[in-house]
């Protein structure tokens, strides 16, 4: 099927959904370390729009776009299907992957960064929106039902990463007894064979978001009237 | 294939980019006005998560998002195909309407309701993405090639939307000399059948953004410290 490349870093987890997608079908790829800070000219080149990572180069066809990227590689490499059949069922997975992104992710990342005051609205803020994945889960091993699939793939993130942002920005947010179901699936998703090769050494997430969190509240301190 | 309804405003394009998706695969469904100031028990129940519009209604089953219905009607209903064949060229199309509404909708909207001396730079901002669509339109008749397809039901709104806050706003964006083809792409999207049944009357459109503007400001200056 062609020359794989993905351009991404470790620690991030949209690059994460890419890698343990690939893996789920099987599909060899050559994964190519960027350096954000000083971007490569491959990565200008092939996602000169938003010059993000990751970036799926296919016979040398880029693609950005974590969640188009999952996409392309369900419908390019068909077997182990990550979204399901049923147009319904895709389309409310397709739904609930939107929802992550423009909701958890924001709300999480707000919970994170606050402080003083603001901080126990910003937990309040991030838990509503968790409780809505908690019920999606609920009954379920995987969102995808038996088999680790697209919704799977694109909440993995809290599985490793929400853990660590937890300890690095002083917060418990996916408490066991709050979220059962979700602690529970976090649990199975990350001893999968084909996610468990590809999850961040924890030592080097923890020094990722420790970087962040200063690096987002210096900026903030900077823009304050 | 069943009853189909969709929840929705006249003035929304979001809700429009549903119906002209449904004319162009001649889908009979049903429209329910929604009105957003007060929102009816049907809109509560059937997009819980957001409360907000669309929602399509196909076999009681609902869908909100407008970017997620569109696959799913384009997967339900295979005649008139709206998303391209090759999973490449499926990958742009979704790259590019991520793209419409995360940039050129925040963009053109921040442009639309800036006031004083920052107008001018939201104009500038709003120009880029403009800029990237009109570069993706260059040598085509439509978007998605000869026929109408998903990114231009995506774009659609600027056929008529923009050209309205251009004039409620007091600005120029979409200017012929600057924006030649997405100029002329415009003029043929609305002048196809299944689309210009379904373009809200222009004064109705102008009483709409006259009131999101005023809306708009009142909130700003109530936020001022």
């Amino acid at each position: 099927m062609g020359e794989v490349k993905l351009l991404g870093t470790t620690q991030s987890f949209p690059c994460a959904r890419i890698q343990w997608a690939l893996r789920l079908k099987g599909v060899e790829y050559e994964f190519i370390e960027e350096d954000l800070r000083n971007k490569s000219p491959l990565l200008l080149k092939y996602n000169p729009v938003h010059k993000k990572v990751p970036v799926l180069v296919h016979h040398d066809k880029p693609i950005a776009e974590s969640l188009v990227i999952l996409e392309y590689i369900d419908e390019t490499w068909k077997e182990n299907p990550l979204l399901p059949r049923d147009p319904y069922d895709r389309a409310m997975a397709r739904f609930w992957a939107k929802f992550v992104d423009e909701k958890v992710v924001i709300a999480v990342w707000g919970a994170f960064t606050a402080e003083g005051e603001e901080k126990e609205k910003a937990i309040e803020s991030a838990l509503e929106p968790l409780a809505n994945l908690e019920q999606q889960i609920e009954g379920k091993k995987f969102f995808g039902g038996e088999q680790i699939g697209y919704l799977d793939v694109v909440v993995g993130w809290i599985s490793q990463w929400l853990n660590v942002m937890e300890e690095v920005g002083g917060m418990k947010l996916l408490e066991a007894e709050r979220f059962p179901f979700l602690h529970e699936w976090g649990q199975n998703f990350i001893q999968a064979p084909a996610i468990k090769e590809c999850i961040p050494p924890r030592e080097k997430l923890v020094e990722y978001f420790h970087f962040s969190l200063s690096y987002c509240r210096r900026s903030l301190a900077a823009h304050k009237p």
